[in-house]
């Protein structure tokens, strides 16, 4: 397939949203100002009226409550309406053997955009081809991308830090599989003068090929094999699970001692962290931070990291759908 | 666990509503004069704006059309817009491993209030406990709390009787395990002079520790054989479906005989019923009343009951989200 | 059961739309004036307030993403709320034995009109003579009727066509089991001098009943055997998938060389199409119409007929809901 989403060039009207890719860092700052300002909107008692008018269709594929519902709030608070379509493969017409391409076809007659999700990485860029009049946004296919993701990832970062450039980061977790990872490190790569510590089990490695590739785009990436080793007052702490689905079977005998081989708790915090040194994780955890930390201040994956998600959200479909 | 949702104390704005112990009479009626009103914002043709810009998600982990609709409609009818969240259990986050606490802190960050419905009992109060800025709404919890189910029972009771007090009552069928039926026992139990008739099974009648306790917190309860002893123009009749899905082996091989061991027919309204007397049933219904009584002006079960639980909602989300 | 839905005669506020048999030429006209502006509507920019404060229940016992979402784009268009029912015989209400007129009573207590959509041919109706209060919208029932999408065919035909009477048209595939053909037909049938041309396999013809139905109630029907026998300059095409799911077993073991015995191709198109024939399809289509001819401005089965299906959509619901 020859066709790639358009580079978004400080222009995000009408364009899919498929991949970190299209944007520069100049388009996420465009993106990030606006952020910020959505959070204003999100509070006030006034409803807004950005979107009135707008649909725009969930297409969810593969469920995931959390990206479902923080796309649904987004285009809400702005607004706008959304229709829900979950699961359409178990619904008659897909199951009738009808193609994406058709599907995509008809849901955009009844909309201003498409949300997809889907299990199958390029999934998001085949709807976006056979799409003739509305824009597609990619809330994560596969091991595909997941751009508004890793969006408010670097949007979590920048908002604490002030910058996105010269920092120092530690990553951890299942740095094999974890999608999250390896798009925050994409989007790392497009600023200078990054440093960031990875520590995983043995298995779950970041692997040779993204270790070289990300090292050569510009982050420099340090190994550690213990917490020992992690540096003193980084800017952010990234944890991830480890993805259960898609451990190969010997590691998968190994699940429960992996698992939890890394834990944030107060002990570690007390030990590694500096005052200002955000400690993030993209969610769902399951065992790999302490709740004993939550209402730690530095603790952001259980409040401006979610929140952030909506609001990069919210400053996305703004800038694809505005009117004028 | 030591939480406890606070009292309403005239005061609803920001409050959990996890139970019926949370209100007193007095709170009871600021609710029901608003519920009056609601009526006649359901019927404008002018949209609402009560809660315009509002996002109230529902969570529903155990399906219930009925509720479902009834929370739905109430939030549209006064503006707002729901993020419905329907078996998050076996979407991927919550499937994955989460916590019901991190779940809630994730959701209340895209809504202004949740309202969730679950099947184990003390689950709303585990929510309301994790989540640090909205309130948590009761939709049902097993056979805990459904405090908004209780609200339009007696709702509908006081805007026929122009009371709460000095009634009688009938309560029949499954009154062993009826949730609803327990409620309104301890909704009446609030106000003076009530006196309630209890027919049911043997197998199926109100446990000695519940009559024990509803005797001693004021209600005066009285239990008969037959239908013979149904006394002449009660204020109303509270009829409810045998629990076929709670009932014990040795029960369960008599369903078919339990089921409609008393109904509701013209005969025994002739009878029986007092040209006043309300004829309620918290539905579904499954051959108790008999529908050939459905368009009696006294029977209120799929007119008034029904809609009454749209207003109640209506004025309780009006209350705990109110701008001002 | 002898309750019949009331003919619309030029009034449709409040009305049951359950039946093409309810709609004359006048009642059509009307609807298509209407129809023709929703499609301003639907690309202004600024929101339409016709159903503003208006909840229309979406209830589907049977999935089918497509109605679906036409029939809550249609609402949201207009600035109506839509509560989503899927699936609620699996919801507990219903589960436990609750009756379809139950649940018919129950939510219209919630809502200003239903729309219902079914298995069961005939359900539609029922439903309507539960309803006590608020209009029932039938969005198929089975092998009954699903007069929107009839209604989507007959303006799609008109806006190219300018008429529709004295057309000429070709009707394809499984003319045996398609409800679509079927009510086509019948709508066709309202209209003077129309002549179709039924092309399809010998086990998937036109009954012999319907065949003799059609041509009684003023339709001229032309049996053909193959492509060549397709008229030249036709107004329109009418494609249609061969039903696997109600193939007699004989007919199933050849469906492979059943479901593609007919295709629309560059090459049928190039021989037969006149410059102004348009080429129809109902979807979801599943190899019986080549994407090779999707760009041409003939094909209409993915933009304007699909889009028309929200128009007319939008302009009955406003015609039915209307509040003065």
């Amino acid at each position: 397939m020859s066709f790639e989403p358009q580079k978004i060039n400080g222009k995000f009207k009408g364009k899919d949203i498929i991949s970190l890719d299209q944007f520069s860092p100049k388009d996420i700052s465009i993106l990030f100002k606006l952020t910020k300002k959505m959070k204003t909107i999100a509070y006030n008692a006034k409803p807004s009226s950005v979107l009135s008018g707008k649909i725009v269709t969930l297409l969810f594929y593969e469920p995931s409550s959390r990206t479902f519902g923080s796309f649904g709030a987004s285009v809400k608070q702005l607004g706008g309406q959304t229709v829900d379509i979950l699961n359409p493969q178990v619904f008659s017409s897909v199951s009738k053997g009808e193609s994406l391409e058709d599907t995509i076809r008809v849901f955009e007659a009844y909309s201003d955009a498409i949300v997809i999700r889907h299990s199958v990485a390029g999934t998001a860029k085949i709807a976006a081809q056979a799409a003739k009049f509305v824009p597609i946004i990619n809330a994560g296919d596969g091991v595909g991308e997941h751009p508004t993701q890793t969006l408010l990832d670097l949007y979590t970062i920048q908002e604490k830090e002030g910058k996105l450039d010269s920092l120092t980061g530690v990553m951890v977790g299942d740095l094999l599989n974890g999608r999250t990872v390896h798009s925050l490190l994409k989007g790392l790569s497009l600023y200078k003068k990054n440093t960031v510590y990875l520590l995983s089990p043995d298995e779950l490695k970041l692997s040779k090929e993204d270790f070289q590739k990300f090292s050569s785009s510009g982050v420099k990436l340090i190994e550690i094999e213990s917490e020992k080793e992690i540096p003193q007052d980084a800017n952010f702490w990234y944890w991830t699970r480890v993805q259960k689905e898609r451990l190969q079977p010997q590691s998968l005998k190994n699940y429960e001692n992996l698992k939890t081989r890394f834990i944030v708790n107060k002990d570690l915090v007390e030990k590694k962290a500096g005052k200002k040194t955000i400690i993030m994780h993209p969610l769902p955890r399951v065992g790999e931070i302490d709740p004993e930390i939550d209402e730690d201040p530095r603790a952001v994956y259980l409040s401006s990291q979610v929140r952030n998600g909506m609001y990069v959200r919210m400053a996305l479909l703004s800038l694809v759908l505005k009117s004028s």
